[in-house]
Formats: structure tokens, C-alpha cells, sequence
């Protein structure tokens, strides 16, 4: 699909899935992608050599953990950029919807692809 | 003011300004820099050749007018993304906040800088 122009309207995106650990893009603005995905429990620790990578939390909250760098803990409207380079694994105690801001063609893995929780790329919804 | 590697509360960045049409910049991935901003009233008719736009309504609402296209109509937690060399002009009838998407460097008021509502460029809030 390309890229909708037209208003998008997030509370329709994040309610039209239920898995988890699965960004579904939501809009592309040059080559970024903006992607909705949710989040429970923890995912893997993983690096992306080339990108940062940003997460806006929209509802409930969560935890970027980093090797050699404090926590970040984030709730609503609290955002976070992980840079290009930095281990880390997202975590989250209970249900968390997320905005992801990344380059299109990203693996969520990153590093450690393909893997158990690697998930398809290039969904939109 | 260098790229913060921590958390952003979004609340207290718009909670920290007053002035309208004048984009402070909040965060940046990679080469793109999310901005934030208040806006009432009419913007200029202008046009970025060579990126997208992104606005997100945080609160309040805004109508995005476009050359030869429908007027994009937003409220909060709605975006639309203005494609390149698709003239447009931002208005809104009461105070809105909003996110903006753009690459780092750009200039508010596009082919029609500078102009009465160029903005500074750069600011960190």
C-alpha cells in the first residue's frame, strides 16, 4: 500500500489490531516510517548500527532498557530516542500502545534477525 | 542545545511557551527533527520542493489548506502529511498544539522565506 494521503486518525489505527511486538506502518514522511505497535512483556535486547529510533508512548507505559545507560521510563505523551549504536529491549509490565519513528525497511530486531520475534515488515493498517 | 538523550515529557514542552507560529524543535532521529508548536489564525500559502510535512494535533484543531486538493481537517490524535511541492497553508480558528515532523534545517515559511512568519530556526525547547 502506499502511502495514504489522507487524515489518519490513531485511535481508529490502534484499535483495528490486537497482536503484540507487531508494528503495523502507520504513515511515511520521506523515507521514516511511522508505525503503531503494541507492547507486553519483554522483547529482546537488540541494536541498530544505523538508526536511532523513536518511541512515543500513547497509552499505559514502558521501559527502554540500554547496556551502560540508565532506564527510561516512559508514559503517556513521554517519548524517548534510542541512538544508532545503543543496545537495548523495550519492556513493559502491562499493555502499552506505542508510536515507533524509524527509516522504512527497518527489522524490529535489528541486530538479532530473524528471530523469534521478528516481525514482518512493510504491514500498514 | 545537542539532541537530549532523555526522556521528553511532552506536557511540560508545551507547557513551557506561549508564542504561536514559531516551531521549537523537541527531538531529532537521524537527519529529521520533531518540533513543537502552537498555532492560531492563518499561516502563509508555501511549499517545501523537497520534503514531506508531518503534523499530529496534540489538542485543539486545525484545517490544512492545500492547492487543488481537499482540506485536510485535524483533531487530536490526528495527522496528515503534506506531500512535497503541494502548496498548502495551515490555519486554525482557536489555539492548537501540534507536532511537526521535518527534516532538520527547514524553514516554516518555504519557498516564501523570508517572509512577516519565517520563524528562528534551531530552537531547543
Amino acid at each position: 500500500m502506499a502511502a495514504p494521503e489522507a487524515v489518519v486518525r490513531l485511535g481508529e489505527n490502534f484499535a483495528a489490531f490486537d497482536d503484540l511486538w507487531t508494528p503495523k506502518i502507520v504513515g511515511q514522511i520521506n523515507d521514516m516510517q511511522l508505525k503503531a505497535v503494541k507492547v507486553r512483556g519483554e522483547f529482546v535486547w537488540h541494536v541498530h548500527d544505523d538508526t536511532d529510533e523513536f518511541f512515543l508512548v500513547r497509552s499505559g507505559s514502558m521501559t527502554i532498557q540500554m547496556k551502560g545507560r540508565p532506564d527510561a521510563v516512559l508514559g503517556p505523551n513521554e517519548f524517548f530516542i534510542v541512538p544508532k549504536g545503543i543496545e537495548h529491549r523495550p519492556v513493559a509490565e502491562e499493555e502499552c500502545e506505542v508510536l515507533l519513528l524509524e527509516p522504512a525497511g527497518l527489522v524490529n530486531t535489528g541486530d538479532v534477525s530473524p528471530g523469534n520475534m521478528t516481525a514482518p515488515n512493510g504491514d500498514w493498517i
